[in-house]
């Protein structure tokens, strides 16, 4: 296949360069276009109101691939409309440094970078390594070359995408993987307030995850029992259920 | 009521200034906490690898909010966690200068204040006036005032908002409001090339919206026939019902 990839750890990271070679090394032809420095958080981010500079990246004397000003959605958006010389079969972002499961999704570039494909009209899978401090890119990168050959992407409907998180073990002790739902799995934050020296103040965002929800159809249940979670989104967020109570009620 | 606004216009937009104004003469006692510039399409970003700076900002001799250098999600998590004295009932995010429909709505700034504040556990609603050339704030003010008056909060699930779409057109004009659903409206997007002196490419982002989804049942149908849109969303982007398909299949 032909492979555009993208990430929002940066071009730099390991965590793209891990996922080229695996894909490269399963037969696959790899175009990356990734942000020239980590964008994490940024959300479905886009560049509107500037341009965006592109710039070929040489590792080792061979080209490794475009890196761009843009947030990972710009980086699809412009790899897809502008840097593909052949049609691409499958987007995949990643492989991120630290999982993106339950209230991750909507801050996660990396999700975001497979949205944006999905809303273009392609395949797409956006992949995470469980552990930030500890990921194991190794293990997500074998997991996802086995996990697209062996699933049917068609069957994925219009502006919908896959969200792979892959535990952070060795690959042997991997038990499979599990078709998941997004969890409430949330941050619980605030903020360390400080003043520099000027006395403005200025606001640290701090927090830890709450790990509440363990419900075994979770995202985050399939990670802790050392499954792939694999849980196919939507763009589409009407809640179905109340647009049907308030269709009755108002109109 | 007390209400936390924000906006992704930035915190000197008129749409923002237009929403306190109507929000105030209908009783309640508004917060605003929001861009210190224009932050549009910045999706559900946040801040994470630096601070943010926050700072009062006077209108006319008098507070009018506070200012940070966070995006909107930023604003409403600072707002809820650290600004507010008082326990706020409702968030607003807008009135943004332009319409948030379909596809817009993960690229949205505004959108994505009012999912901010969802995750947090608070009721909140987005709120965007059609035309970005020709916005018509005082009919989504007029029409919000209205709204918040009316309906009840208390039936939108956590983790859940409500994002509303009002015409362009005089408040005697509107026809009322539809329940309706996120269509798939999408901008046809392309990008043009140019070179800087320094011979390096860049690329700005140029396209139109396809208006092509007019279901009686779409966002865009409503606004498109005078009607303010009114959309139930949630968060969780699970695909159900690809997830029990697979739940067949795979496992």
């Amino acid at each position: 296949m032909n492979i555009l990839i993208t990430n929002d750890d940066g071009i730099w990271a390991e965590g793209i360069a891990v996922l080229k070679k695996y894909l490269e090394n399963s037969g696959h032809e790899v175009l990356v276009s990734a942000p020239d420095v980590e964008r994490s958080a940024t959300g479905h981010a886009i560049t509107l109101r500037k341009p965006i500079w592109v710039k070929e990246i040489i590792k080792e004397g061979k080209l490794f691939g475009y890196a761009t000003t843009g947030t990972p959605a710009d980086c699809v958006k412009l790899g897809l409309r502008q840097l593909a010389t052949k049609k691409i079969d499958l987007v995949v972002s990643g492989i991120n440094r630290g999982a993106n499961l339950g209230t991750d999704i909507p801050y996660s570039g990396t999700v975001s970078g497979a949205m944006e494909a999905a809303i273009l009209g392609y395949p797409a899978i956006a992949i995470s390594s469980q552990k930030h401090d500890d990921p194991c890119f190794d293990t997500a990168g074998r997991f996802l070359c086995d996990f697209i050959a062996k699933f049917d992407m068609q069957i994925v409907p219009d502006y919908g995408a896959i969200n792979i998180n892959v535990p952070s073990i060795p690959y042997e002790d991997l038990k499979g993987y599990k078709i998941t739902r997004q969890s409430t799995r949330r941050f619980d934050d605030y903020y360390e307030q400080r003043k520099d020296p000027y006395g403005n103040s200025y606001y640290w965002l701090m927090g830890t995850y709450l790990e509440e929800e363990l419900t075994p159809d979770s995202d985050i249940y399939a990670v802790l029992n050392n499954y792939a979670s694999v849980t196919p989104l939507t763009l589409f967020m009407t809640d179905d259920k109340l647009y049907e109570e308030l269709k009755k009620e108002n109109l």
